[in-house]
């Protein structure tokens, strides 16, 4: 059995939920508790020594990062693919998803929001502007690329769902909770509501984790 | 002809440089000058909507993001492969080339760093020590995870350079030239001196691209 180190709220955690659900593997949850630092004992350092989630265990494979697990998941569990065939549709599935994963998410996760309290002193009102300052401008960059390109689809690449959907849907939702003003990205909030619409990533929701709280 | 839009002090372009030089592909480079501000251009924007270096052209294909357009090479140009073959060693490498591109580079880059002088006042002295501070905890997990495991050899996967190199080797760069101190993390200075002592590597170097200045 598949187990997997997660939390509610854990952007990262969230995007493999989805790509397990969407793999159709069943999976036992272990709840690392992020803001009360259960992500630092020694224990979970050993299996994941950057101390993030999520960790994914598969037999005797201890596996990290949430986009290395779900190209894993697609090489061992084919069915259905999250990625294209063609080299060029892709690179364009993992461009879209790494424009989330590198240049949005890092900015905006607990530890650096954490960073930008403690030791740089920044107030609440000023860290919420730098959290919406990133997913807008990343947003702007992806309203683009999907909504001029031909094969964007009713989900990012086509008309099934996919790695870019996979770590779309996250960042939405992350700002909705920061209440970043979404209309000026119609594509994206179009395809983020075909998405969950989709039982695989309703059940992946924070929402409807056995973790989650108010 | 294959061509790069790219910066001389880039780390993601600096990657796939060496991507590029380990598989032996020519190619033209277009340089932007990422502290004029040509990355906003229009016409720039028109190819990378996000604004960011590097952009490939192949034929007619326009790829983004770094790891993105360096799977695509690996896809298209398979020899020298820079993945293994089996997927936990894919995940693997993955894992450890996102720890730098998605844990550590993306809270150092030029526009980040700019985010915290100009909105929120940050001065020098503040900012050199966040820089520090995440390539200091990303180096230390990466440290653990390259030393403690059999799959390391002289390069982070055995024997041959790969897309964990590619990723560490820039970074290393960067914490060289903020004075990060190293010495806690001798599996990464050894595997990092491997791959310059590599001609593939030395070509890709900052101070040896065209567009480099003082």
């Amino acid at each position: 059995m598949v187990k997997l180190y997660t939390y509610f709220r854990s952007s990262a955690a969230y995007r493999v939920r989805i790509a397990l659900n969407l793999k159709n593997v069943d999976y036992d949850p272990v709840f690392v508790h992020l803001r009360r630092g259960e992500q630092s004992a020694p224990g979970y350092l050993g299996l994941n020594p950057q101390g993030l989630v999520p960790t994914l265990v598969d037999g005797d494979r201890v596996l990290v990062q949430s986009l290395a697990i779900i190209e894993y998941l697609d090489e061992t569990r084919p069915d259905p693919p999250l990625l294209p065939h063609d080299p060029a549709g892709r690179a364009r599935v993992r461009g879209l998803a790494l424009a989330v994963a590198c240049d949005i998410h890092p900015l905006n996760n607990l530890r650096v929001l954490a960073c930008l309290r403690g030791p740089l002193g920044i107030e609440r009102a000023r860290r919420d502007d730098w959290y919406r300052h990133w997913v807008a401008a990343g947003f702007g960059a992806l309203e683009r690329m999907l909504a001029d390109a031909p094969e964007t689809g009713r989900f990012c690449q086509g008309d099934a769902p996919g790695l870019a959907d996979i770590c779309l849907v996250p960042q939405v939702y992350n700002a909705r909770r920061l209440k970043v003003d979404l209309a000026p990205h119609p594509t994206i909030r179009r395809i983020d509501a075909a998405c969950r619409d989709l039982p695989a990533f309703a059940a992946a929701a924070p929402e409807n984790q056995p973790d989650a709280e108010a």
